[in-house]
């Protein structure tokens, strides 16, 4: 997507060990006109009148996940990272690690908002190792629901993620796809 | 707003300890469509065209805000409650006790995206006792910015944040605001 590539270049900032920081515009600070924009593409891309929920983490997939919600006409549904006196009942739980945090946490989604009749698009801001998507796939196939796609913001391209789904059969729509970057340079190819 | 007030009578679910649970609309399970009309009514309620952020805190007020910031044309930016890898540089830095999760933590929010010339709604899914919104304005006044009103979804009219907040002249609009509920009995009461 060509939008947020040319908003990568500009704002984005590559940091040594692989971090791609842009915090101006996807997961501090939230442009929410052009999460608009990718959500309309996400639309495009997943075109199935199947698709009946929109499954996310917490926190910073939220918002790109409401804004792709109202071109595809369906609740958001968040998993959330830490047990809360608010959540009774029961719940589907995996376990993730993350990237950006360097630990291990769990995942819930309460029961009730995850079933069987479910066709779920997981949307998220990046995919990297692929940790947080297995984990929100392993809580879809818990609930015995199906998952119809993953939609990403920024994929990193060199690390396994993508693969490790593509090769499960899964659908990935990443709308940009980062081949390789150098912090040094401040060069950044994206893979079309 | 009526449409806010139909919905918690409808699916909200109290719960002993002063507990309205809303998640199968408003902060696990979200309607963004729900979503949507509060943005519009956020809107009329802060007409301001000084407004050039909206400021809310991870991560139930994320789906709200950027809802709510498209009819803003503005950004939104989260507060973080936990220090990230990649969150580098300086941050404002406050302290929040969270009823919900019966604990205190601290919440951050870059210097980058929090200035002397922003003029900020703060935005949030809940108003309790005031913790999380005190904390928001903490780290506006940190930054030398200015508050221009606090939007809430709900508001638990029978605990001190609004009176807390209101006393010291902030604007605070709340979109339904309980005056008293029964968890035997189911009833729910509004202020109007």
């Amino acid at each position: 997507m060509q939008l947020l590539e040319e908003r990568i270049r500009r704002d984005g900032n590559i940091k040594p060990g692989n971090v791609l920081k842009v915090d101006s515009f996807l997961n501090h600070q939230m442009d929410v006109e052009l999460f608009n924009e990718m959500g309309k593409e996400f639309r495009r891309l997943f075109p199935s009148e199947k698709i009946n929920k929109i499954l996310t983490i917490e926190a910073s997939g939220i918002g790109i996940a409401c804004s792709a919600a109202q071109y595809f006409h369906v609740p958001v549904v968040f998993a959330k990272k830490s047990q809360s006196i608010n959540l009774d009942g029961e719940q589907y739980v995996t376990r993730i690690e993350s990237f950006t945090h360097k630990r291990i946490y769990d995942v819930i989604v309460s029961k009730k908002y995850l079933g069987k009749d479910d066709h779920v698009l997981i949307i998220d801001d990046f995919l990297a190792n692929g940790c947080a998507v297995l984990g929100l796939i392993d809580l879809i196939k818990n609930a015995g629901a199906h998952v119809e796609g993953v939609g990403i913001a920024i994929e990193k391209g060199f690390q396994k993620g993508g693969s490790l789904l593509r090769d499960q059969g899964i659908r990935v729509e990443s709308l940009a796809i980062v081949e390789r970057m150098n912090d040094e340079t401040g060069e950044i190819v994206f893979r079309h």
